[in-house]
């Protein structure tokens, strides 16, 4: 697998040379720690103090420079690569790396980065052994290996998505009005664990209740489930290095009439975003199909997000379904659909499924009801 | 607490301004998501394709630049701050961070970032509104402050050593023969959720045996445990926002006369590594009590890492362990000592405790036993 994805790397490069009329055109790609070394290499490094740089360019094999004690994880690899370790005394680190990075001729070169995930820490290092480089934005190269998924990865996404599924299905029955946000979270997490999701997972799950979950990015509080309270659930759980990320929203004992009519009409926006989706359509044309549907109800200011992201080995990635956003739609890129109102101080509605690009459509991979529940 | 510790920050910065004696001169600091912004403001932001920026300055209130969707975050705070929110679409940002930070009169100034947490992502967009700024490594200033822990920093420490000593208790007789290493990781995650760590915890518990404990930074597969092995579990618990970060070493039935051997070589080299802490010692010092010990019993090149790091609201920070590092301890300051001896194809052994310093020496804040408990 990763022999095919470094290739399809190694071809883009020499492919796309600098000057060449395509954009883009790069001379080498240079990841640090993170979800595209997992993806090219099948090699895990946790982003820590101790810098990790890999250089792919298309003639050499790749090089990697990373701490001795990670040196097992390069032992028996299926596929050529120069590994450069360094000790764990910092002054010597810009050595190790010069010596390293010296037979790639890199310096004067276009050297591809991902803003997104490269820190300073490793740039400063490589810009001090080469200076004359010119540092571009690279994350095109390769979020667009990684958008169009295969099967297995698909399969991965699908399994994540069950297993969220089954673990808050068993959590429901446990809420009860007094139980607090931080409690109900704690408790889905042992659930997705139970059901099969790996410990590292996308992010913590969102459960907001009342007027927090008038904020889309709430994070569990102490607050207390009481009747008349929406509650927002926003989890996934990860399977194989891929995730799922979904949302419902539920009813603590009877809602209030426009909390129900802002849920009817999330919902409705919910399905006709799901419905937009198909190989050849801008980004832009789901985040509208959705949108229209709350703006058109009149509550569009209350919808403040875009309308979903691309989903894979990290929580969000290519391809973002935003307004200004023309990327087309293909085959094999898995995404959210996750239109929301939020009324500030009081209630808010998300409801958010995974989707994946078919040969002619997109497939749902969440089916858990999204009808406004009662539950407590 | 967020209003002393900016106000400390704040003093830092109008007295120690650029030029002056001291090292470290510095106009502002600028962060971007992550501990040191949580550890100034209170204010949780992930890390996600959406920049966050705040500038810290001697003279203004502080300024963040954020994502609209974010705002509610900023609406209740006890300082004063000036947020400037940006939509969803990318080509806006500029401008917005343009405004933002137009008024702090930052060009030509010394500017201080954390190269270990701010991307290029944040950097470039920063490098772009002021290009004359020096941008430097203002790490220290930061870390300084959060170096020392106050009493209440300390005490969800010792909270989350309390939860990851029990929950550990709890998932040890469970394991048996046969069990996979994964198993046992995603049983100690659900126990650690059920005795009070937060869901967001410092690492994914590292659970590694037989030849895969020889290496440091394992991460747990699918072997099954086996008569004969050792078992290095290395995990941690969050609670309140900090973290511990602990390991012990089992024998999976009966362990052979060398495994039994180097386990209690490293038990008396992380004896020695804890008596060796105390107020103005050098870090290197209480390395080189741990190392001498693995060194004179002949296994000093399978002790492949440093003594230990700082823990915090990081699972690793300032302070480190290191045969370099000549700073000093102070009190306040919080740390692990992990010495361990990796047998390359075979096992290996780590024993990890959690210290800090205190007005005359250290106290260990962990006491499960560290001896070579026989399970499954």
């Amino acid at each position: 697998m990763t022999i095919s994805r470094l290739s399809k790397l190694s071809k883009f490069l020499t492919s796309h040379p600098p000057g060449s009329e395509s954009a883009g055109g790069l001379d080498a790609l240079l990841l640090n720690a993170g979800p595209s070394l997992v993806y090219l290499t099948g090699m895990h490094f946790h982003l820590s103090e101790r810098p990790i740089i890999a250089v792919f360019s298309g003639e050499h094999e790749p090089v990697i420079f990373l701490p001795e004690l990670e040196m097992l994880k390069v032992s028996d690899l299926p596929f050529q690569l120069r590994a450069c370790p360094y000790g764990e005394k910092p002054d010597d680190w810009g050595g190790v790396l010069r010596t390293a990075i010296s037979t790639l001729n890199l310096n004067r070169k276009r050297i591809g980065v991902e803003p997104r995930q490269l820190r300073l820490l490793e740039y400063n290092l490589v810009r001090a052994c080469i200076p004359e480089a010119i540092f571009q934005d690279g994350s095109e190269v390769i979020s667009s290996l990684r958008a169009q998924k295969d099967g297995e990865e698909i399969s991965a996404i699908r399994k994540a998505v069950s297993v969220a599924e089954a673990a808050l299905e068993a959590a429901i029955p446990l809420v009860k009005t007094g139980m607090t946000e931080k409690e109900l979270a704690a408790e889905l997490v042992v659930q997705l664990l139970r059901h099969g999701s790996q410990p590292e997972m996308p992010f913590a799950p969102i459960v907001s209740s009342g007027p927090n979950s008038a904020n889309p990015h709430a994070v569990p509080t102490e607050r207390k489930l009481r009747p008349g309270d929406l509650l927002v659930v926003d989890w996934g759980a990860a399977v194989d290095g891929y995730v799922s990320d979904l949302t419902r929203t539920f009813a603590v004992g009877e809602a209030d009439a426009e909390l129900r009519k802002i849920h009817q009409i999330v919902l409705e926006a919910n399905e006709a975003g799901r419905l937009a989706g198909k190989p050849g359509v801008p980004c832009a044309q789901v985040d509208r199909a959705a949108r229209s549907v709350i703006e058109k109800a009149g509550y569009g200011e209350y919808f403040t997000h875009r309308t979903g992201h691309g989903i894979g080995m990290e929580g969000h990635e290519t391809p973002y379904l935003r307004a200004d956003n023309m990327e087309l739609l293909e085959e094999g890129m898995v995404y959210t659909v996750e239109p929301g109102i939020y009324l500030p101080d009081r209630n808010g509605v998300r409801i958010e499924d995974n989707l994946v690009i078919t040969g002619d459509g997109a497939d749902c991979l969440s089916d858990m009801s999204r009808e406004l529940r009662i539950i407590g």
